[in-house]
């Protein structure tokens, strides 16, 4: 009955990892993208660089356990605040918004991580197969909220929104590393207008004349994101 | 009566700028950002680095003069394309798949191009106050292709028209860095659907209840560019 616990790896490797990864969590909010190296952290937890790069062979291997550790954080902030309130506006705002105050301590450095990041040959571009279960967490949240909301949409809209929502956070995100108003307040702005947009809009989805525009809109996000 | 000509600068200098400077396109064409250097440019020259610093004194200055020549022979592909239609989806057409046509034999080196500019910090971002004039070019276009066209929009649009789809130029181009397809027809597959999208949402633009909806549209976009 103990089996699995032979199979489990032993405890101070777990423990190591937990360490490196901790301290490397730590840096890079602290000292951002560049300045943090595989060695800085080997120091920092008295350990071989070596014994380091056993853990995590690179540093694109630290800023995945940086992204997971962001959306989960995001997921934590958002899901109790989504229990509040079925109203679909309201839930799409609370999971934008919980989203900016998880980056926000990141702001200094937004633009080194930006620029480490976005190309599309990058591993830790968030779009890449590695970054992949993070921005599933993402994904989840914005379909939480438009499945848990009372305003229910034609299936064809309902189906598509998520993705619409992933991409307009990452293009929030993208406008969030530019903003250099104090605490990114026209971060917050945008989405007020996104959402005051999406509002007027909503109702529109019934409109049998308009179906037509916003199947199109729906189908050019559908060409972005595939 | 010459006296102009005795302030012009001497013709060596003139033409020695304008070696280096052909030399420097013809390399980010042919090597990409990264591999291009001042040094390997003064090399090429026969000149000597100071020299070369002399006329630019850093390789952002000559990434500026590349952006001018593609933003130039964008117009120049362009507006004779333009004097041919007045209907302003296929004249706005003309402007995003010239616009496309021209960054064509950069794919390759897209992605380090794109890591070197997106930083909100880099002096080559496309939206920095010394990319401006080029980036003018292109607004310039766009406000050409709307104004000279047969369909009369109300003023509040027309107006507010040319910088949303200058935003809308910048982000073709980031989607066109990640585009692998062959040709990279999936961005003009994207323009086909953002037109045709256009096409059906022109004439709502006169429906007294959209108003509102397209108004917070592109005080969105405004938000974005401001």
């Amino acid at each position: 009955m103990f089996s699995s616990e032979t199979h489990a790896p032993p405890p101070k490797r777990e423990r190591t990892r937990a360490q490196l990864r901790e301290i490397a969590l730590r840096s890079f909010r602290e000292r951002g993208y560049d300045a943090t190296t595989i060695r800085l952290i080997a120091d920092e937890a008295g350990l071989s660089v070596g014994t380091t790069h056993y853990h995590f062979p690179s540093k694109h291997h630290l800023v995945q356990e940086l992204y997971l550790d962001v959306q989960e954080s995001h997921r934590a902030a958002a899901l109790p605040l989504l229990a509040d309130t079925d109203d679909l506006v309201e839930r799409l705002r609370i999971v934008f918004l919980t989203g900016l105050d998880g980056l926000g301590p990141f702001h200094p450095f937004a633009p080194e991580f930006l620029s480490a990041a976005v190309s599309p040959r990058s591993p830790i571009n968030p779009l890449s197969a590695d970054s992949a279960p993070a921005l599933g967490i993402v994904r989840e949240l914005f379909a939480t909220a438009v499945t848990g909301s009372s305003q229910q949409l034609p299936d064809e809209f309902a189906e598509r929104l998520p993705d619409a929502l992933v991409l307009a956070h990452l293009l929030l995100a993208l406008f969030w590393v530019y903003d250099r108003s104090p605490g990114q307040e026209r971060s917050r702005r945008l989405v007020d207008r996104g959402l005051r947009l999406l509002k007027t809009a909503l109702p529109l989805v019934r409109v049998p004349f308009l179906r037509a525009p916003l199947r199109e809109l729906l189908d050019l996000v559908g060409e972005v994101r595939a």
